[in-house]
């Protein structure tokens, strides 16, 4: 499948540090690939206040699938057609500088927006929650039952192009004035942060003797994807 | 100093998983000292659709305390008095389930809801500063050199009351349909996420015989603390 670039907009185009900004969509797809939830911002008709909850999530090509409870506030507004904002952030270490004010974050994030689409063709659904359970946990679907018609009708599944968003990355040591690091007045460094799975827990409705599959006991450690170079 | 209790409002009444939720003011302060960063949730004027950014934060005792750059569009909108929704969510572990339907996340999150207000006062602002820095890398604030008026007056500091807060944990196995469970149908249980900090990386302007100071190599691991108790 061809990648569609990324078109910049106004609200995409970074007004604060550019220079970590990135319109790559190669870059876009990497951070997406490796986060494992989004937090979806979206105003519901009648609040003041937008809604900013972790959602499930899933990259198929340029579209991005979503999904929740039929139920769920934020899912039933997203799927009405206003305007959202999907957010993935890996943070990737605490950047220690010389002084207070540089201090940051080592991380990557990425920013879409758009409205929604409901998918609601039986056969499109059920590829796009193939698209999220593979993504949350890969080689799932294949080994898992399926879900069935009523199962289907209790999911809101929903769809987003990626054609408006952006990348911010930083990666590196800290940036401290030269007065500072002359001075030595303080160490300085990055405290890299990693993410391990650790060892499974199985159900403990399960037999004993159940075996463990492969998908589950080799899956890659998340969040390896090689970072971003910070353009 | 004395906690608030949390005042449940429509918006912080779950809808969804009403079983999740917790309005127990412990639980939410567990769930923000432990996470690194939040999703900043605003709406400028003129927007569509609402921004949600990776920002720092601290607490101390009802206040949530956030900071960025003067310029950034989010905190500018933040600080004009426009209700805004913070939400840390920690991510602990992927529930493989019998069925595609019941696949899930274990997770901790806090969302909420208020009016954010510029912190101006020089003492004050320092002070909000010392509570982020504190919160991002512990026993930096008295290494560190201290921010002076230029910095000061280029960083922007929000007061967040955590008034009005709602918090959602999932934890434990799968929940899957008993018939799933009798028939065997697949592998279903916990694979743990865990954090962890990787080896300083100093900075590579530093003299090399610079010693790593025991705040940064001493750091307690990230998310460690427990879990709070699914109700």
């Amino acid at each position: 499948m061809t990648r569609s670039p990324l078109s910049p907009t106004p609200r995409t185009t970074l007004g604060r540090s550019p220079d970590r900004a990135t319109s790559d969509r190669t870059a876009l797809d990497a951070v997406l690939d490796v986060g494992l939830t989004c937090h979806l911002g979206v105003l519901p008709t009648g609040h003041t206040a937008p809604m900013v909850l972790p959602t499930g999530y899933g990259r198929d090509g340029d579209t991005l699938y979503l999904h929740g409870s039929t139920g769920a506030t934020s899912l039933r507004a997203a799927a009405s057609g206003v305007p959202v904002c999907v957010t993935v952030t890996l943070v990737d270490g605490v950047v220690y500088a010389r002084s207070v004010f540089h201090f940051s974050m080592n991380y990557r994030s990425a920013v879409v927006y758009g409205q929604a689409k409901a998918v609601t063709d039986p056969a499109a659904k059920s590829h796009g929650l193939r698209v999220i359970t593979e993504h949350l946990a890969p080689g799932s679907w294949s080994h898992a039952r399926e879900p069935n018609k009523k199962e289907l009708a209790a999911t809101s599944v929903l769809a987003l192009d990626l054609t408006e968003a952006s990348v911010k990355v930083r990666g590196g040591p800290p940036k401290d004035d030269e007065a500072d690091v002359a001075a030595g007045v303080a160490w300085a460094g990055v405290l890299p942060l990693h993410q391990r799975w650790g060892q499974p827990e199985p159900c403990p409705l399960l037999p004993s003797d159940a075996e463990i599959p492969e998908h589950v006991t080799a899956r890659p450690q998340p969040g390896i994807a090689k970072p971003a170079k910070e353009i």
